[in-house]
């Protein structure tokens, strides 16, 4: 198969690297600092479900990947839902008697509530407290709020500046438009060898926070660009869309393609602190979820593994029971479990270079897994094969002791290669990584004495 | 479907509670005082596996309820067994030589071994010994003892009791009559919407002790009275049988009902100061197993749950491999673990009114989730349903928080609707309470979002 | 079926003793004094892969037990392996500038590396140190070496030995032949009453080492002795080979016998001092597998139960997935974990009298167990039969307490005996032995209450 690079020109797939090959030439350092770059420049947008802020972002994620953009018009029914109308603002504030911003949208877009309509009034602050939202609990912190589905108004502030808040008249204003438009998501269809997909979903509708989801539109952009540069068995498919009603509209607008998706993962909040959690897919022993597994518990570091349960972002929508997709959630700390979720403190100090580049690593292995993970047939099944005379016998002069036996993998895909254990089954059951089975698997393929089970 | 109440009038189904409903009106301390009242009045009886104390006993549970009383002659072939002959007995003692009663079946009808033939003799203490049976780590208590099917005679009596015992003659009476007669138990069926049934078995043979089995009688009654007056979607069949050869003739008799039999609780010993346990039935999983587990895990009490064995009351028969029947047993402490088992102890201060409410209310808890564990199918299966505008999103005001997610029930309902899951399975997977999940499916299908599978 | 006995006369089988009596008569320690005295016979033998050690060591064994004895010509192919040259060895040694011997063949025959090619030799010191294999963490002890498959030669001497060699000229000499001769292996086949077969499997190429696996062959020597003596349902195959080439050889010639192995055992090292050790089957949950973990359970002692990996003894051919045969490795501690493994240390003093009876104990039990599991049917299966009118009812007089019913394995019984469930079903779900649930079943086979299911 032959690859069209991003410049146009052809390249065939067999000069360019494995997707496994991809991480050893990576230098972490260098990668969390890009990643922090694409995450800073995205910050200041003001996202939401629609409007300028989504195609603003799209644009900046195109410069890296050839995104094709979807304009859906509001009003379209997808499933049970219609798309909502599109929602743009330009300015808001709350003003005290004596014409000062209190509450200034120019200082943090998460001030206004998502969807706001607009209004410009004064109001006592009687008359205003309703429209207020706070976090008593963080008092410095500004919370995000939207109300998408129930036409509404509202400001978010810090409770400090609640606090201080005098009786009196106040003059407030919101320069919003929710009128018919469209709702934006963008596409990136990456062929590989097989039309079979691997699905990479990441919502971009959340306004300025930077772990919730700066870091999955970041490590899904970097992802895009590597891939395409490396030789792939599967078809990769990324979006870049509002959550949930972007993957209710993606799926009503595809049902057609949806049977190609063959594994696939929401990724979400992979830059703060917390180590890596997974939260399986709907199916719970799919592919991706053992891949997934396997790479967290073979990391040495501390991870967590979640059951499937039907909240969270976009895998509700990919794991309904008509789709019922093998689809996972790979994430740092569960939502609502790092204290800055949905918050003005999930900032550009919310998340950290190495979280990033640690949760970009993992995202490559498990998608090296899932690219390498084949059953083979041991083509000499009756007793093992004399492994001396091809050099695979004692690799290390050590004699002495079951723990040094360097032929191990090599036995073990031996053992189990009858057709009906693939490479990420003999790494489980052995307690070796995938990349020690593939590489054992790679050597007796190489001298003849197991190959790929068709 | 029409019910025929006890006075003879019709009411229509539709109009009386359901299972689930009967509890929420229950004064749990009067139902405790009222269980005590029932066990009171069938303390002093001299029941066995025949005879008139059992007749007496059903006599007094069919003034709670219609029972059938069925009359089995002596010599029944019933399988491998006869129905034994009918044994009553009106006087015994041993009087010493200054003719004192100084043991006397008017004091406790414990003191006869059931089943004793009848006798009169003079004897020394030496002979007499052998006739004897007391138990010495509980110097004071009077142990039960039987003789069935070997003919035998004997007196039980405190270990106290009996190192007072002079040497000397003593005269000995026993006054009973062991001939041809009947085996006498009683059974009450109830009809449903279905004609699949739930049997619920409870043992009439043992005198004097409260907690085996006044409180499963008393249990048994209550429920019996409390289904009569609700709408059931099962049929109901309440037996009161004397042990092992009371099932054993019942299920000789009724082979053709037997396959109707979906569901089955043998009630022993429901009022002990120990906690719940349930001993499973032999298929280890059926429906009621897995009713009453949950029943047990989400009362926030102290229970047990056993595996099955082939030891114990009644489901011994019921799980017999020719029959096979989901029938488990809940009861307190298991049999042989509360230390008045089988003495004299066992009497009304060994049953405590909050643990019978409390075992009739847990029993109350399994059968609604038998009542109402159905299948749903999700009638809009791609993707979430939008629950905004069906009021079932955010039920409450506060944002943040997975915890704090009211929809979860309902999610969980329409991501497992998939035509292959109860919503015990459900309640089991989310580990959401059956109420919870009901309540879930109710809301889901009053809005049409999903509809019980047939 | 008849049974011819060693000196050729015919005994009828139902006369001679079933498997699972032939430990009842045993004595334990004369039993251990027997096995280590054959031990200390076949001690001083040099053996390797091929040659006269091999064929001294089957000659031994053949006074026990009536050997076939197979001479397999060097080259002959074998799979993927072909017969080695046979190595004999008369002398070897190391003299030092003096004529002193400074290490000699003589005193320990692991001195010199296995299938070392003929050497005679003036040497350097420097020049004779890559010929020199120790072990500098056991400094006293003589490690085994062998090059197999590669002409090499050399010599193992202990550390300390190896610190004390001066500077200077080195004759040394080995006087060993490699040429084209024969692989022997020795067969012991004994009918039972059916086809299906049992393998005991045991390596006789070490040289002078105790527990590897002199303790192997000594124990499965015994048992082809008293199998030979008893009434057996399965037949037997026992195998004395060299390890690796010695089961790849009998496979390779034996593949139409192959289907009928049911069960086998590898014996190895099964006299240290450590516990016992089973490694399962590749098959995991094979016959074999479930009764040696039944009788470790059971024995009371520590023991040890590792699945399968494709590393170790003969059982690695077996389990080769073109074989998967159900055959797995009893042994003490596990191969590397004894301290002495693989070096002079495991002489005479490393194997216990106790330990090796105990394995042969324990191997008994196992093939008993795989004797006498079977399926039985309950012939009586609609509730219990009456079990006083047979004698099988409370056999203590003692009433109270269900730990102490003592009918409780024949409940077991009747409760599982449905056609689906084996004796070692029975035991393992219900927590009693293998024997008391078999004795149970005799039981009631005998008055016909069950009956073994065709």
């Amino acid at each position: 198969m032959n690859s069209q690079s991003m410049d146009g020109s052809f390249t065939l797939s067999s000069e360019l690297p494995q997707v496994s090959q991809l991480r050893q030439a990576l230098d972490q350092r260098e990668l969390g600092r890009a990643l922090m770059e694409l995450i800073t420049e995205l910050y200041p947008l003001c996202r939401s479900l629609t409007g300028n802020g989504v195609r603003q972002t799209l644009s900046i994620i195109g410069r890296n990947v050839p995104l094709q953009i979807h304009e859906v018009p509001s009003g379209t029914q997808v499933f049970d839902w219609n798309v909502p109308k599109e929602w743009n603002i330009t300015d808001a504030y709350i003003k005290n008697a004596k014409g000062e911003r209190v509450v200034d949208f120019r200082k943090s877009n998460l001030h206004v509530w998502g969807y706001s309509i607009p209004v410009r009034a004064t109001l006592s602050l009687a008359d205003l407290k309703p429209h207020l939202y706070t976090l008593p609990e963080h008092p410095d912190w500004v919370p995000l709020r939207t109300s998408y589905y129930k036409p509404d108004w509202g400001f978010s502030l810090s409770h400090n500046q609640y606090l201080s808040l005098d009786d009196g008249e106040y003059e407030v204003c919101i320069d919003s438009t929710l009128a018919d438009g469209h709702l934006t998501y963008g596409e990136y269809y990456l062929p590989g060898d097989q039309p079979d997909e691997v699905l990479i979903s990441t919502h971009v509708c959340h306004p300025s926070m930077c772990n919730d989801n700066l870091s999955g539109i970041a490590i899904s952009c970097f992802l895009a660009r590597a891939l395409t540069e490396s030789s792939r068995r599967y078809s990769y498919r990324f979006l870049f869309i509002p959550v949930q009603i972007g993957s209710i509209t993606w799926l009503a607008r595809n049902e057609a393609i949806v049977p190609r998706i063959k594994h696939g993962l929401v990724l979400t909040a992979l830059g703060d602190a917390g180590f890596s959690t997974y939260k399986k897919s709907r199916q719970g022993t799919a592919e991706i979820d053992r891949a997934a597994v396997h790479v967290l518990r073979h990391s040495g570091l501390p991870h967590e593994v979640l059951d499937f349960y039907p909240h969270g972002y976009d895998e509700r929508q990919y794991c309904s029971p008509g789709f019922n997709l093998p689809v996972g959630n790979l994430r740092r700390a569960p939502s609502g479990r790092f204290p800055e979720y949905h918050t003005s403190a999930d900032n550009l100090q919310c998340v950290k270079p190495e979280s990033l580049s640690d949760s970009y690593v993992k995202c490559l292995d498990i998608l090296s897994i899932l690219e390498a993970n084949k059953t083979y047939q041991n083509l000499n099944p009756k007793c093992e094969p004399q492994l001396g005379k091809r050099g695979l016998y004692r690799m290390t002069s050590d004699l002495n002791g079951v723990g040094k036996v360097k032929e191990l993998p090599v036995l073990w895909v031996l053992n189990q290669s009858d057709g009906m254990h693939s490479l990420l089954d003999i790494a489980e059951m052995s307690g070796f990584s995938f990349d020690e089975i593939k590489q054992a698997a790679d050597s007796l393929t190489a001298c003849g004495l197991v190959k790929v089970h068709e």
